[in-house]
């Protein structure tokens, strides 16, 4: 078995010869070479231009040993043709400048025009496809209703999500149109991704851990849902459904769908597998920081989690949240030959 | 039963006439009173001023129906007297700028002197007492090892942890070190506020939920478990163990110890307290943004908590982390009414 088919493989929960691994973000700031672009072009330019995103996506593909590559795109980008202005303000993060409020701007936001402007995306898919001439899988990604209609009532990141509660506690009906527009959005540029050639999708819910269980249940997971059935009902692929923070709500994470979940690092896996039963694969879930600690720290703190599902087919090893910047190279590498050499 | 013995009978999961309310940091910045004193002296100058430090506290007392006052006070001055230089610098939080990163500055940090440096903090709470005559319990606090060691090695917050992970996993002696000290000094400082009159407790581990749970139990635990059992072996009064990203790791939370587990909304409270067994009283677990919504999703969110563990001796009623700025005052007020008077 080879690097080509043991991630989807494990997807599928199928039997493979070693975990397959892969990390969240694994092209981005850490790499010197990614570092060297960064210099010459602005963030939203490199996400918009094909041939940048396709050099980048391969940047760790070359450099390590992993068996999936995830295309270099970022989540916020699909909202630009919704009607928001997205602006990457160096150092503070992505600022949207006229974040949704009010009945009436859930009803200016545009769905299916959304997935027609971002042709860079599934450009970029194909151009990667290409490249990897089935070296390795390619997964492709969008951030998930809930994170997304953060970020555009936010308008921005935030630490409480004061505005984007406010609206869905007090204008549950606005709350929902606005959700229900997203999913569409999101199911759309999935469904896209995957005709384009991604051979995996993952879905990024990385708020959803601002939300107590009921209030997921309530105001979130249909909207998950819709927007997970509208690519699995039509596309032969699998999903991955991650989140952060969601360790006291992992069976509502599995109701919402997806043939793989993904888990922080803030429950045990075995535990967390226990909970969402076996009928969905697992994936990660080693603590980020770890890669910043000594090689034989990383892998006692590898083999535990191996050791911890050892025997279940469908453990894809991964981060539990996305690489940080700073992480030492030769760390990742060590880790990635470790999960290989495992057992 | 008035409120004057609700609170402490409950913490020790003695039955009660009416489920006993109080708000994580309700004496702060959502106040009118409290920001009209703001606008004339600076935090730190508020928080060693006892006359100054008695009026807050006193003032959420007066306005709402709470079961117990928790001493106006700050997690961070401890850190003072150990030697760090810490400062509130407007907007940004707080900053310490000489953050502990080496052997060396572990052994510079001295831990018996600091509880005396904290006469301010005592005294408030004798004069607390004084005022409150007997009308409703008070609760004094500490930030747990864990969490204070973070803001003395990161040098104020973060949001991944990096050098105080970088210490724990790459110097575990010096980590050992540091926490020791640091769990003999919250211990003195609890102590010493039991000593002083506090009827109460509450250790913060606010950023316990950072941790994997292995990483809790290997690095964290031994050392939350000493400074509690300073209090616990030396004092009889009830102390409750509160973090937030703690749900998958709570039974490692009641092995630490405390009376009474506090626990965010991230998890339903029933579930929550089904893990740590009967042995402990829970205290939760409202969403603090919910008090931003209308009344009648106020009064169902928190019907829904007291429903879930109804007939269960031994829970009191707080939101899942502290209250947020801008939060209405009139809800507070109608969610602690809604508690007494519901059931």
């Amino acid at each position: 078995m080879s690097r080509a088919d043991r991630f989807l493989k494990a997807c599928r929960r199928e039997t493979v010869d070693v975990t397959p691994v892969w990390l969240m973000r694994q092209a981005g700031r850490y790499m010197p070479a990614y570092r060297r672009l960064k210099e010459r072009y602005a963030f939203l330019d490199m996400v918009k231009t094909p041939d940048i995103a396709t050099e980048i996506t391969l940047q760790p593909v070359d450099a390590f040993n992993v068996d999936a590559a995830i295309v270099f795109q970022d989540i916020l980008p699909i909202l630009e043709p919704m009607g928001l202005k997205l602006e990457y303000v160096g150092g503070s993060g992505p600022v949207i400048h006229n974040p949704v409020r009010t009945p009436a701007d859930v009803e200016c936001l545009a769905v299916h025009p959304a997935v027609e402007a971002m042709d860079f995306a599934t450009a970029a898919i194909r151009q990667v496809r290409r490249a990897l001439d089935g070296s390795v899988p390619l997964i492709g990604f969008s951030g998930a209703p809930f994170t997304l209609v953060c970020y555009a009532v936010e308008g921005g990141a935030s630490r409480d999500y004061r505005h984007a509660k406010s609206l869905m506690y007090g204008q549950p009906e606005t709350w929902r149109r606005l959700m229900e527009k997203m999913s569409m959005a999101v199911g759309d540029y999935l469904q896209a991704q995957a005709a384009a050639g991604a051979q995996a999708l993952q879905l990024f819910d990385s708020w959803a851990g601002a939300l107590s269980p009921a209030d997921y249940e309530a105001y979130v997971l249909p909207h998950t849902r819709h927007a997970i059935e509208m690519v699995t009902n039509t596309c032969d692929v699998p999903l991955i459904h991650f989140g952060t923070g969601t360790s006291g709500m992992l069976p509502l994470l599995k109701r919402a769908g997806g043939h793989v979940i993904g888990v922080d690092w803030r429950i045990e896996l075995d535990e967390a597998w226990n909970r969402l039963g076996a009928e969905v694969a697992v994936q990660g879930n080693l603590d980020p920081t770890v890669l910043f600690a000594p090689v034989p720290v990383i892998e006692s703190q590898a083999a535990r989690i191996l050791d911890s599902v050892r025997g279940r087919p469908g453990h894809i090893f991964n981060l539990g949240h996305g690489i940080l910047q700073h992480t030492p190279v030769e760390h990742v590498s060590a880790l990635v030959d470790f999960v290989h050499g495992y057992g």
